[in-house]
């Protein structure tokens, strides 16, 4: 059973690879009558685009998505929506060097010996060039979303042992604003600056560097998840750990409230509304997410980068014949991929949201 | 859509309440002839079950799983194996005072806005009594991994603030033997000691502490894992994450590797056996894992909990009708989950291991 | 990928082999809030049980369901619904003639190949007993559309060539009132004289004869079905197929439908009420359906089974060891599998309008 | 749960409108280093394009597929197999008459109902054009059982009340080569003439009618198909019923075997090549699946198709306002569907026979 596809109700199948003729995506399971705005869609794919910056891979690609079917005068209709983003700037001789050698921890030996065939130009359906896919359907998911009052915030918190400090604001619109403004698309300025120094010396020595991403969904309605398995937090777990490069995954008081005591991490129930169906928590060190389904608060995770694996210097590996060789970087790469990843981050958590909405409107208590 | 199946190919179902008449699970895509020894499957229960040490539990349940189905004369029949562990000791009346007040970070609210209604003995379905069909459905999965040679071991590697060292050895017996050799189920005989008495020591104060799993899968073959969204490490994830008071996943270098360099982080391909079927890597920072796939060296992953919510101390919170009210733990509760969740990793794990064995049937190369 | 799963949102698995310990079914997805009567589902159980009537098996079996799990002071609370049939009367003796050998036109020499091992036992898993845990499912899916009023009634329309007149009432009270009047379950009391008077001189003679079962389901709302996969009567088909021994399906016009020109065949729209949600057609030639949705006309279909394979005479067969040898039916069987099975027809149509009413109310047009 | 897929393990994906941009198909589960040759896709999808002969729509498409993805120098690699098949004579102003009117027998009212918005031009996603992307998957799926031996074979059998004799012969190439000589794609001559000549008489008329195509598959292995609901027969019966018009669908002795009895019905086993692993059976009422499994015979079905909706003359509807109105056909349609449906019945024949070779290999008795 192949896995190219992601969510139970609201479904996503993408195909491409690198260096073929177009990767895209068919969302089956949209609701109907979402309005559906192009330019949306382009804007979040610019986000993710490579060529924004000095500290992103120069490769060259518009990223136009085209809408092939699902929206008839601007609206869904509830059929499936086929989006296509042609490749374009496929430099695939950039890569002939690799045809046969196996680069260090990235996946042209798992993939060749699991299919016994591989597309090698520029890391074929392995390239994070997929993820493209995944945020032309996260855009289509947010104007879901957006209906129902729900936002996502992403941002790059942390790279290398640089750390930025907890958010200064729950305004997403102040966050966004302060977020776009810089290259590294971290929400605190000061240390925005701090981690684009960094990776910029990274670069420049050839290297590259890990980092993290936080994120936010606000205005989540009380119910969200599938108890036992589908639990919500389950499924932002394997959606965030399915992106390219992530070795880890966290919500709420995450690995550091594995280190507290009952006492002090209980979150305790308030009732400012004097309305069950409000309650809200003194604390959230349950991330919004108690039981695997959600409980109206902030959820809040966190999503662990490993550096970039192609380096711009000479190493050591092992070819087809089993042969020891070696081999340098070349192609263009990021010197790290959190900015980048924070636009693919919360297409994925738009879409686990989107799913767990459709899935929780099968329960009926009228 | 409900979500109390895991797996696709090798799938189950589980059911059951805290204090119903019992919990169970279908095995739904068990190959057939494997030898399913009853024996075993108990003494993977024993280790889950409530009661065994002063660090746990003293609800007393034998949970003793039957199999009604898919077993002939000892050995599986490909048709779906069902297992029923019948509810002994429900103390339901311990419960009566919870009846209409939510607990604080449990699932009461959550459950009650989701289906208007609530089984409020003992949890409920949201007590981690439902864990024990994972564990009898686990030891199948492990007795099929058994015979392609895949072993997994999982322990407890951090307690609180207490952290293990990292495992002294890759020989699982002895790593076994030394686990089962002290109640609190760390590898590392001076760091339980500590553990234990720590554990004890908040036990006594009627609180609880969180702490962390470590676990490594030996023998898989290379090839295991779908991308690009059902990778391996990504469905380990969820698997992890579906766990009752996980918080946190990594795999490989996990948290720490974000903070790391491309060039320290990268994993070296050597080839000892002269055959590329066989690469090893010179560090194993990828935890067994590139592109999502296994490539043959040990699987690595580390699972973080949070401390046990009912505490037996007095604690605010609210009631279905919305008032301010107290309530104080009675029970039998764990002051510390993680040493009966050990097993509970552990079957997990094999759930996903074999259920990934089985999607790699599908690619025939020959 | 093993199959026995059945519907998506409101989905069924079944376990359990003919002379194993137990039957049972758990329902994943049953809404919260349906009001569960263990007397209704007895009710539908003693339709199928065997030893009803001098034209049905022998075998004693009281087919009591126990509920395990999912229900809480008499109703469902949205957690699987597990619920256990266990086998009281297994004369497995009566099998041991048949150990080695392929029974003709039975499932024993398909699942030893698949499975490389079978329990032969009452052909184990092949065995119709299976179809009692279908039954039960069924009584609670039943029971969720009937908040709906939807309505489901199913008959024996043909036993061998006898074919009974259309239905002359569409009061399913009455009609049920017919049918349950008589032992092989026909809505014509006339028609069903004749069908017992030939299914009587059938088994007398050792023989079994084939027959069809016709359905309506009455009050379904416009919408349900999913194009273009899952249309209604596509998932209708594939649960009557399901069924032990059916070899045909129709919906509608059906294969006399295939002789006809499109300016008789086609339903001509009217609106009685004046209200475009409340059309009528003229005719009823689609069944119901149009587009694989509902239009809010009676649903009508058709299912045809095979004679039962196992005769009381001597037939020529092949052993495991390939050599021809001889055998002759013993045990306990049906010379006509109707009369029992318009229950399990009901069942599955329930089990396939709920899984596709909850399917449906991901669609929000509000 | 949108019911846009098809098949567990070998799955496809459709999407597109008659009118839109395009249609096409993602394959996510082909297996890797199966050989995809264009032109034989192109042979396939021609077999099912408008416009052929005189009893054919004559709408204009070249219908040319476009491989977007999954093929690798002629290979499919194991990642998803995208074609995009755009469309390309959308003459829409043909259908602005029915803009607002539910044709009757059509999908326009309940997929407006369903969905609250539909795109009314040539049916939109109700329209057969979602077919030709069922041909080219269904073309990939039959290069993947070539290797197998597998071979599928439909014919026209029936046409209105006319009824092709039992097959001449089971060699399928003379099958096809006659098959392939007359327009109405029926394997006898005679009939065939028969019937062209009736479906000209029904055109000039400006009606329709219906038709029922027959289908055989050879050298299906033992032991496809996985009980107890996704039998072999049942898949297929889905397949066949999830196409456009079809009503009905048998396998085996079908309906007639339902007036038999089991003395004369069952398939007595023989044992040519004194080896079990190769029984077959003197007759084959069975059509080659008992309990649901291949049992290594020939395999046989047949469907049935409705005639076709749209007709040359004037009818009485209902428009959305709920008015009564007349409609007349316009556009280009087809008198009778059967001819280029053919390909269709082959195309998702092929798709389940490779879904349940997939699902097969999963047994591994070794």
């Amino acid at each position: 059973m192949a896995g190219n596809s992601f969510g139970d109700l609201f479904r996503i199948t993408t195909f491409g690879e690198s260096h073929g003729a177009a990767i895209g995506v068919i969302i089956d399971g949209c609701p109907p009558n979402i309005s559906v705005d192009e330019s949306f869609i382009q804007s979040e794919l610019d986000k993710r685009r490579p060529g924004q910056s000095k500290i992103t891979t120069q490769r060259k690609e518009s990223d136009t998505a085209r809408i092939l079917s699902g929206v008839f005068e601007g609206k869904t209709t509830g059929t499936p929506v086929a989006m296509v983003i042609p490749n374009e700037d496929q430099r695939s001789k950039d890569y002939s060097h690799i045809k046969d050698k196996y680069r260090p921890s990235h996946a042209d030996y798992t993939y060749q010996m699991k299919y016994g065939i591989r597309d090698y130009r520029g890391g074929g359906r392995s390239s994070a060039r997929e993820t493209a896919a995944r945020v032309a359907a996260g855009a289509v998911a947010k104007s879901f979303l957006a209906q129902a009052g729900i936002r996502i915030f992403a941002h790059v918190s942390g790279v290398g042992k640089i750390e930025a400090p907890n958010l200064a604001s729950d305004d997403l619109d102040e966050l966004l604003h302060i977020r776009e403004s810089n290259i590294v698309r971290c929400a605190d300025p000061a240390t925005a600056n701090e981690m684009i120094d960094f990776i910029d010396g990274i670069r420049k020595a050839g290297d590259t560097v890990g980092g993290r991403i936080s994120a936010i969904v606000q205005n989540v309605p009380v119910g969200l998840g599938e108890p036992v398995f589908d639990k919500l937090h389950a499924d932002l777990a394997k959606a965030m750990m399915s992106i390219n490069a992530v070795h880890g995954f966290e919500y709420g008081s995450g690995f550091a409230g594995s280190e507290m005591q009952g006492s002090e991490h209980n979150d305790i129930f308030v009732n400012p509304a004097h309305n069950a169906a409000g309650l809200k928590t003194l604390t959230n060190f349950s991330g919004g997410i108690q039981g695997g389904i959600s409980n109206g608060m902030e959820i809040t995770f966190r999503v662990a980068f490993k550096p970039v694996a192609t380096i711009m210097r000479s190493q050591q590996t092992v070819n087809e014949a089993g042969e020891t060789t070696e081999i340098t970087g070349k192609g263009r790469h990021d010197p790290c991929v959190v900015p980048r990843a924070v636009i693919i981050v919360e297409a994925m958590a738009a879409l686990v949201i989107a799913d767990h909405l459709l899935r929780n409107r099968i329960y009926d208590k009228t």
